[in-house]
């Protein structure tokens, strides 16, 4: 059964106070529900997105075909995450650009467009503002919070800001926070966006040009480390770009061109569709927020670096995913997570999945991975029932 | 003692054909010999360069302090390749921008720089211009040939394509081609540079700037890859950048600026460092070249993907070393190596060296690396003196 997704908007005129002390005056949340809230209103799962996402998880628009939510695979009717069953909620996070209030909004205190004044969010305030929306819709406490990857983050943090409001979290493919080298590649994909000349100290719009030589890179690098070396050797390995004919047919190609500049190899042209694509719709400012929300993410640091600290404040039942050859975030990463809960006694279902394809697998359709998701939340279902 | 050094060049009028099929019409070559050649010409250890490295391996410059070659720790009078034995020659490669005829020389066909115009050039390349070199200074078969990374790829080409010329060859932290995410790196690098407005093409010189945007990107996209993620979070970690007073003095900083674009943590003020200083010296064209030369060296390539076949025609014994969180060329690359080499019978020495500094490691003073190259050496020494 096909499910119909409709996006809405919901505006918000209290002034919501953000972690660096700045804050938001007004500002309008998109989201989507799948579903129905059930009578005592228990029933509701709150869905986190992570860097390249919205509030369309699930479900097409009508009339458009291929309009699939990012997480289609994983909930809907029957789905692990059971629409028939479940409340689901999507939303955007402050900052994004694709439906709630961000950097190429007018900003009502000066009348202009906010651009690079966008003021810093970060998961807390994501997660602040994720707890108004449920305010308005009624909803005092989610029967769980799930999110993969920053999402994730968003999910674990949940637990941490309102433990009375979520009796179940799932952490997929996430972190406690963002190592060295995560933070870095961060910071060569934001350097890459603010050197391009039209990027305009982020005040593009008035401009009337987008960096999109600075996205490109920005994306092309996140693809990296989106997948595994095993599976990137898989798709592309040294593979050479086929030469395409006059009819559009494909050709094989085996001699070397011998070029510094063109494509060469299939993985390069892979890249640089990718990045072509994202640099159409992504927005440069969005990307320098949202990779700062991954940055600065970590509950540990108020406890003097004690991750059972932080977690001390959780309620919740977890469940933690990580996937073997997740080099982005890592089972190591994970087990963090795990032994933080343990360590305060928490319930923690955890499962590593043996997957080759990288930090993407949480949003592919394994069968192993989608079992576990869906006995986990059959589980919450029974409760709810009780 | 300190090793004197002192940079040569040589010129070569007949013109070089290349893998192309372009050529060279007349170049120079730069380079810096070490010790002393002996009697019967035996002793001379040929040392390869990598992406950013030139034939100052070893020594300092007279009258300038902190000059040392690139591999100062590895050669010299005593070291593991001990210059009081062995004639070691250093050279620069083709395309390079350290003194060797490269993209910022006139081009003797047209008059003009070459920019973007000099020919691709390749590892097999640069080692029939090595060969040219060791002919000019009578040198008809080295003691051994040594290379790190990319010179641990040009060492290993030696040995296929002049088997009678090489009895040795040590070949570190390398690879027999580079997979399809190395390949992506550099192609995200290069994207970078070649898409710097500052870029002009590749004939910036004309336009009197140089694409330092492009150049710092692909620097701090190489310096990430260089190290490990272990070495990298113990080296900077989640630390902050510390304030700098106005007496100059470095204060702890505990508190998040809440910035996108400003640097807030230790690992990105390295690698903008890096990426500026960088961005300094060295060419744009240069970078497309090598690591173009990188992507395109695959000896199994001609013997339908069997590198067992491709090495069948080395004659050398071999000194394999890997480091074990080289994640950029990693050990089961050199297993591969070592593998293909067993097969054809040949004799290999082969050390995995428990090193936390990633890549970067072949650089670095490692008691036990150091041990394995000394007595590899030692033992040439042994056999020459026979």
């Amino acid at each position: 059964m096909t499910l119909l997704a409709r996006a809405q908007t919901l505006h918000f005129e209290q002034p919501l106070p953000l972690q660096s002390g700045a804050s938001i005056r007004a500002y309008d949340l998109a989201y989507e529900t799948y579903g129905t809230l059930n009578a005592d209103r228990s029933n509701a799962v709150l869905v986190c997105h992570a860097l390249n996402a919205s509030h369309h998880v699930a479900g097409t628009y009508e009339g458009q075909d291929r309009s699939e939510g990012w997480w289609d695979n994983m909930i809907g009717p029957g789905k692990p995450v059971d629409t028939d069953r479940f409340f689901v909620i999507g939303i955007n996070n402050l900052g994004s650009c694709f439906g709630s209030t961000g950097p190429m909004h007018v900003n009502p205190d000066t009348g202009r467009v906010y651009g690079a004044d966008f003021p810093v969010v970060t998961v807390e305030d994501w997660v602040n503002a994720q707890a108004r929306l449920l305010d308005a819709l009624g909803i005092e406490r989610l029967a769980a919070v799930l999110g993969g990857s920053l999402g994730g983050m968003q999910a674990l943090s949940w637990t941490l800001q309102y433990p009375h409001r979520v009796p179940h979290a799932a952490v997929i493919a996430s972190a406690p926070n963002l190592n060295a080298e995560n933070i870095a590649f961060n910071e060569v994909a934001r350097r890459a966006i603010v050197t391009d000349p039209d990027f305009h100290g982020g005040h593009f719009y008035a401009h009337d040009v987008v960096p999109k030589r600075g996205l490109r890179i920005a994306r092309m690098i996140g693809h990296i480390t989106y997948l595994s070396d095993d599976v990137m050797n898989e798709k592309f390995g040294r593979e050479l770009r086929g030469a395409v004919t006059a009819a559009g047919a494909t050709l094989a190609r085996e001699a070397y061109q011998y070029t510094t500049q063109d494509v060469e190899f299939q993985i390069e042209s892979y890249l640089r569709y990718q990045g072509d694509k994202f640099s159409e719709y992504f927005d440069a400012n969005t990307y320098l927020l949202i990779t700062r929300a991954l940055d600065y993410f970590d509950p540990a640091r108020q406890h003097g670096g004690s991750l059972a600290k932080a977690l001390a404040q959780a309620a919740a039942k977890f469940l933690l995913v990580s996937f073997t050859t997740d080099w982005r975030f890592s089972p190591a990463r994970s087990r963090e997570i795990v032994k933080a809960l343990l360590d305060n006694g928490r319930r923690v279902s955890y499962a590593e999945i043996d997957a080759p394809h990288g930090h993407d697998a949480f949003l592919l359709d394994d069968p192993r991975y989608h079992a576990v998701v869906r006995a986990w939340f059959d589980r919450i279902a029974q409760e709810l029932s009780k």
